[in-house]
């Protein structure tokens, strides 16, 4: 490197500390909005502030001659450190009449979660596992909020079995990721106020903002609307759905991908498809998809069937679209690219001008994702 | 908002402020850096400078109690912007014997990215185009660089019309993403130099840094040596292969999964899925999937016809694919849910170290699509 190099280098180095320094006070200045949030009750993630601050910094960008995109960019990620960081301080408690919460299945990776963020909002939380079943009558007739957190195809039975334990007052809860069956067992044999949940992320994420939930309403919303509400003050979107909208939407979204998904992992195996040359030679688009692939894969085999084994509609989806791919592998066997471009051309219009919006959000994260590489 | 709060809100604000005069000072450096870069010929995209960026700003972060993941995810995205600017100054020719250049196709989205490309590196350009075919044999036979920029399917035939007019002494490149039938047929029918290449992204990069490019040498190195060197000048990574390889690569890569992506799509419109609803029900990783299967769908069918159809051993494992797919639905039919899980198992240890590699980079992805939402 000659000189001019090595002074203009040393220079940007000194602006990128600037901006290590610049993210210190930033941070500080979060926390102490933090508690201030803390204090008063407010969600860790209000839309309008998020909108509001990018607008501003977008046009100052744009005075200044420097990208709006970078700074939004840049911005939204800071945002999300903070998201983050604001669980420190924990977060009021928006329905004190449930303590104390049990979580059957605490010791799962999703009622870890939840016990966590019941904590950091001052509950107190219990957790009902195999290894404490004696606790069970003593736990339960005390509870306020008892939420269920086992496998599907246990959800039935573990509700069945302890039924008999439960503070007929409690709110009674479920996160199994099927509603319809867990809803109707629920109802059936708990007197009170009751409520399906279902988490739309996995266990790992660092905070509920922008986490999207799914709820179905059983009976009772005086007592879960104040619970509904804590949620909402950790930052997550709320959805609210019948038991059988979301289980037809599951049965395309979980049962049908997750099943192709794993088919797809099975068959690079079957044909002894080479991986390391598979990623060398890959386009970011299928560096992408196989990251899903091989995610998948790194997870535990039990949640997965459960999802697909647990879905009739699912299940018939499976076969439905078996039966269209082998319908749609005729244009290969015929040659008949002009009947390729036409079924092409009528799925492009049925998707309508979403297809262009999914394009530059694939674009995006596309180019996000080629700053990694 | 009660005024703690406001004041608060203030002092974040005038620290984004500030932010954005940061990018502003470091926008100003990187346009000189890349003016030397220009004049001395250096990649815009150096690793061990970027490597070595990072990992500084890393240590202070933790130093000053901040993210390491923060402040590089943010430097990334910084550079990603600084290596579109650099396109701004344009770069050293490393070629010039190559001049002038002929584009067969140059209006195409592809033909024209590359033209901009040479335009930038002080090379003279011309497209071959259906609209000036009676300048073919002027254009190419003062050509020392011609590009076919053609569909694949038309590839073979556009090589053997022109032929006749090629300068001898040129090098021929094609950019069909297959490459064992153009590389036969350029080898045997023009003496000179063969360089056969595949860029591995779309047209709508913004800049060439970090993009793949495969390139299957057919004669003549000491041509086409200086023109890698300029794609390499250009940021662009480059993969060596035979055309037998890439072509086996590719109907992985490509046919096979894009068959089963337009497959998906057509499905869900059979189906008549409510995508509006799909979509608000979505959890980050099928929000993901299906901005693949929309982005799809808002493009070119011919391109896809094309790059589907072509390959015989990509539609030979499309039916192999749909083969294993029945006989993993045999699972369901069965309700085997141990057959399934130690199917999931077999291939979870197939994927081997890689999966825990793909599992943290879609977290990392889905982390930043979630910044979005």
């Amino acid at each position: 490197m000659t000189d001019p190099f090595s002074k203009l280098r040393q220079q940007i180095d000194q602006v990128d500390t600037e901006l290590v320094q610049l993210l210190a006070r930033r941070k500080a200045l979060v926390a102490e909005v933090g508690e201030l949030k803390q204090a008063a009750g407010v969600p860790i993630y209000v839309p309008t502030r998020e909108h509001s601050l990018i607008q501003a910094r977008r046009e100052e960008a744009l005075a200044a001659g420097v990208s709006p995109e970078l700074i939004e960019d840049l911005l939204r990620r800071m945002m999300r450190e903070s998201y983050s960081a604001e669980n420190e301080h924990g977060f009021q408690c928006c329905a004190p009449e449930l303590e104390s919460v049990v979580i059957v299945g605490g010791r799962g990776q999703m009622g870890q979660l939840f016990t966590r963020m019941f904590c950091l909002s001052g509950y107190q939380v219990a957790s009902l596992d195999l290894d404490n079943q004696e606790q069970a009558k003593e736990l339960l007739a005390e509870a306020g909020l008892i939420i269920i957190s086992v496998p599907i195809n246990q959800t039935d039975a573990v509700i069945r079995k302890q039924a008999r334990h439960f503070n007929p007052q409690a709110l009674l809860v479920d996160f199994t990721s099927r509603k319809s069956e867990p809803m109707a067992t629920m109802l059936g044999i708990h007197p009170g106020p009751v409520l399906g949940l279902h988490p739309m992320f996995g266990p790992d994420v660092c905070t509920l903002a922008k986490q999207v939930m799914v709820f179905t309403p059983g009976r009772g919303e005086a007592k879960f609307e104040p619970l509904l509400q804590q949620f909402r003050l950790w930052g997550a979107s709320l959805i609210e759905s019948s038991p059988a909208k979301h289980d037809h939407m599951m049965a395309i979204i979980q049962a049908l991908r997750h099943f192709t998904t794993f088919a797809y992992g099975s068959y690079l195996q079957r044909e002894n498809i080479q991986l390391e040359d598979v990623s060398r030679f890959s386009s970011p688009i299928y560096r992408l998809e196989l990251a899903m692939v091989g995610r998948l894969f790194a997870q535990d085999p039990q949640l997965y069937a459960d999802i697909i084994f647990s879905s009739t509609e699912g299940k018939q989806l499976i076969r439905n679209y078996i039966e269209h791919l082998q319908e749609a592998v005729v244009l290969l066997d015929n040659n008949d690219i002009d009947g390729f471009i036409q079924q092409f051309t009528q799925t492009s219009d049925w998707f309508g001008q979403l297809k262009e919006k999914l394009l530059d959000e694939s674009t995006a994260l596309l180019e996000r994702q080629s700053e990694h590489q």
